[in-house]
């Protein structure tokens, strides 16, 4: 007799998160999705809100306006797919209501000093010190007993998987480290823009938010997390024509001698029993498209010894290993699932 | 009476920079087409090599096989837009039959020495040494006179318009300076390859040829020459899913407490007068899209003091103010052209 | 001495039409803008509108609400680039104050009878029945007097011009004939709907409209009005995953043993003075590409006999030849200008 | 004890069809990959021509020259996914040797007489007569028991499932049928020409091979053995900048007074049981972006009475359902697994 299925939530579920969370789950052998829940989209079925997803068993579910306590009847964990702000607001009650949290937003990545500054709020709840930093393939130990994990950023994600071997290692020192990201429009959230048309986005490439982006300190503070190194991080978004995608180039000061088959090597040794990275050997590049619509991570890093720096590059998808994916590898862990259940290794290329 | 026009050569008619050397050149005032060359194409009409010229008077003009002078009798200026390593060979031999000569290749851009390093071949010409390189915005005067003039590459020219006043003011260190370069695919040339495909470039973002593109020593020279600072340079190029549009994000030390306005203020000050560049106030940001199709340049600096870097940033269209458009505002210098004559500055948006 | 320019106002100046009015008329020989106009947008500049036009010396201008006379006093003609509706409802009171107007719209294309049941709105202006369809190419000769033109919609332009030859020669036959359509999405305006956001819109092909679109009585009342043949159009238009560019493919009965060459023979001889129009000899292929940013149209025609239809495919960039362009050579007709006066015969290709 | 996997060979692995059959047959819980064969790329492993694939346990497997007999002694089904006449060559002798086939090409979708003049080749092969078009929805009672398959093309797919059950059911009549197809280029597989350069088909919209593609008598050919009609189709296909997706806009005689309600409720109702198939409701419109990565259709029809058409739309994504999906789902009947193993329903959307 096989167990009892975990039953979800993805309060959100509007958004290009909550599409893909809702893609992703539909596929999971060890889940039900009890609960769909949504705010200006309340009343509205799945089908209506994501076309795309009209066919599925659950396409008719209608969103649900989202319960206080995320359902604690019926829900064991929740994904909350909400913006930044709303998810602080709405978690500690869920929370106190004993629903396991994964909060995709921003709202609980940081120390609470941090929030005034770089979101425009004062982050006071009293769940913001139990939050586990959700990036599996380095803090697995404390995302399984958590109760509320913190979903990383889509630029954070791979600029901290690719630097956090090396500065460990004492291959790279730790700054300015000069972080250059290009992401698609997805990124930007499903609201029609003037700064997401179709016409705006072709043949343009421009830079935004920098150097006040606040996936800045985030970076900062999970690899002071993971590695115990003091880093400051310069770091420059870009958007690019494209949907899918976050390709993250990172130049660090490079310690002495190290080669580039040395920061290979460390990547690799690290990564060895990590499903879903791939670390690239000397010479091959990164791309993005390798990723698309799948979990997978790709990792490069290469010695510039003339400039006396070591650059590292990383490839996702942000709305799989960026936001939806990895919030269901962090469900995984959390509830004794295989930490690739539901998740596809194998991008859709071309 | 007004003057006979300069009659100009376009060698290499049917690459990229070619055809947007023909483009450009039929909307000039001043000047006749007196020869179109090509090697593979020599025997065939410009309208074939090029269908969107077909209707142009010139487009049932064959290419011919490019002259050992350049046609010296009929020809007073040409321009190469050969591969890198051809126009070497062939320049010499044009230049002493006293043809002017604006080389789009990178074979007149470096010192010799670094040409083995870098470009994979031994650069011995005796003209190396009086060629001028053309950036005008910076070194006006000596194209003027220029037998020779090396016209920049696509990466260099906004890297070293967007630092060489700062570094001139004292508003930034020499080094290392990380610039990250993102490009339309137009920029690898007009060859079919595997890499260039739609298939494999959309949805794709890629790092390619790092840390050894042969931009990089370019970058460094040329701001010596303009600022006579010592320059160490990282960098690395990416494709985007773009066919035209080169932008330049470029992080250097930021001296003692050097703002935003400051850097800013430099660069405005230092491009009063030129045509082609914009310098974007504090906090717009610059879009390549919005320098399609014109010889135009955004430029736009900030302070990143947290982390002591200063950032500068740099659009343009690659075929044009990256190469065909910039050769002709060489040509307009050399022949005593208004700057902008042929030049369009406002781009096809969207 | 030359002669006075011309005194224009573009009213609806900040949309896709009215930024591409301007980026051509800045480099029109005998005009002056003399008055930007805007209704949400008035009292900004038309660099914040279009900030790919704020280098200009016009990019400085502050859009004015639109005057009820069009400014009769400083101004000589008109272009309306207003939604559908708002024409209709200020043309009157400017054509009745003495300027000349050139209505981008559908407003005033169609018989008065046509309006409820396509455009939703009864159109009852006694300066109906004077405005003259303006396709310089099939209705010059109207044109030059004309003080109100209807300027065609971005579809009809090239259906109308590919089928009107081959109705009058008695190539092909009235209906009903297959129309199908596909356009850039800047041929839906610049508003930013969920419907034209980049991430919806690429990897996309999408029927909309079907059967209803309003250009479907325009290509049939323009191709009564051109060739006396009563015709009958089934339209279907799609939106691909393009900015500019509109492709019509057209079915039509053939008439007996009509041949390919025959087809193409009388498109050749229909435009063999037409400065825009390239007729494609049998086996091109059209590409909406090659007229990218210019005024120029290709047409192709071949028959299909084992199917009893000829095929006529029409390529054109939707804002110029399909908005923009075409006005202004409308304006170069009325005003007694060259008739290529300000346009580009040459795309920016790639 | 679950029964032994069915043994398949993919042959022609190395192009767009042969790497999406490995994608979907790693995710396929019956079968065992047990062959993979290459002519060009033998000797190569599927990881170097498939890197996105590398990673995969199958990513290390080198490629074997293409067994005469498709390596029927390890081999149960074999995929042919060759060139062109290819198949036919090669595809006898893998059956004499008892290999059940599946063959993506078009060897074997035709009748003998009209190889020459739609392929160019003789087609004589003794095979022929026993194909069995690989229509699942269509002709699932042939598939289960065929040896050879031909597996449908990808424009013929969505044209065959929208006409069929109106032509059967005397909605809609059988000529001329315009259809007109809109594919994204990796339909043109995968070898790198000018014509599929992300340069030359960015912003372009371009038909090709038209009156003459190959797929038009393969479109009358199947609706007359699904449906005993006589049919006739002009077709024209064009390029558009997608990388996948197939859109067919078929435009029939329409009987009588056939209303949208009733197109819509033959097609709901034809494929009721189907499980890829979705019938939009009326004024609901089709979207190749809902279907890529998956085996989904979408189809929709209406009425056009103004000009007495019907109109009949269909989406896939051309290598899934239009290739490599369908593929499998036609060895899912004949090997009696569930119609829909290791084929995706939903879309990686957006």
């Amino acid at each position: 007799m096989s167990p009892a299925p975990l039953r979800v939530a993805v309060l959100g579920a509007s958004g290009y998160a909550g599409g893909e969370l809702v893609r992703l789950l539909t596929a999971h052998p060890g889940i039900e999705i009890a609960l769909l829940g949504g705010d200006a989209s309340a009343g509205r079925s799945l089908g209506e809100v994501h076309p795309h997803l009209a066919h599925l068993p659950v396409g008719g579910r209608v969103l649900e306006a989202i319960p206080m306590d995320a359902g604690a009847d019926r829900v064991d964990l929740a994904f909350l797919a909400l913006p930044h702000g709303a998810a602080a607001d709405r978690a500690p009650a869920m929370l106190d209501a004993g629903t396991r949290v994964i909060d995709l937003s921003g709202d609980h990545r940081l120390p609470a000093a941090l929030y005034p500054e770089w979101y425009g709020f004062a982050q006071e709840s009293a769940w913001l010190d139990k939050a586990v930093y959700g990036l599996p393939e380095l803090f697995a130990d404390a995302i399984v007993g958590a109760t509320l994990v913190a979903n990383p950023g889509c630029f954070p994600t791979p600029v901290v998987l690719g630097l956090a071997p090396l500065l460990s290692a004492g291959l790279i020192g730790g700054g300015p480290i000069v972080v250059d990201g290009k992401t698609g429009v997805s990124g930007a959230g499903r609201t029609a823009t003037d700064t997401v048309t179709f016409a705006a986005t072709d043949e343009s490439v421009r830079p935004y938010r920098a150097p006040r982006h606040q996936h800045t300190p985030e970076m900062e503070h999970a690899l002071k997390l993971a590695t115990g190194v003091d880093v400051t991080v310069s770091f420059v978004p870009h958007l690019v024509p494209a949907v899918r995608g976050v390709l993250v180039t990172c130049s660090a000061p490079l310690v002495s001698d190290a080669t580039t088959e040395a920061l290979t090597d460390a990547l690799t040794a690290a990564y060895a029993s990590a499903p879903f990275v791939r670390v690239l050997p000397p010479g091959e590049m990164a791309d993005t498209k390798r990723t698309r619509g799948s979990n997978g991570v790709e990792l490069q890093a290469f010695a510039d010894p003339r400039a006396g720096r070591a650059v590292v590059i990383g490839a996702i998808d942000n709305l799989v290993k960026g936001a939806a994916g990895q919030a269901i590898q962090n469900m995984n862990l959390m509830a004794g699932f295989d930490e690739t259940a539901g998740l596809p290794t194998t991008a859709v290329y071309p």
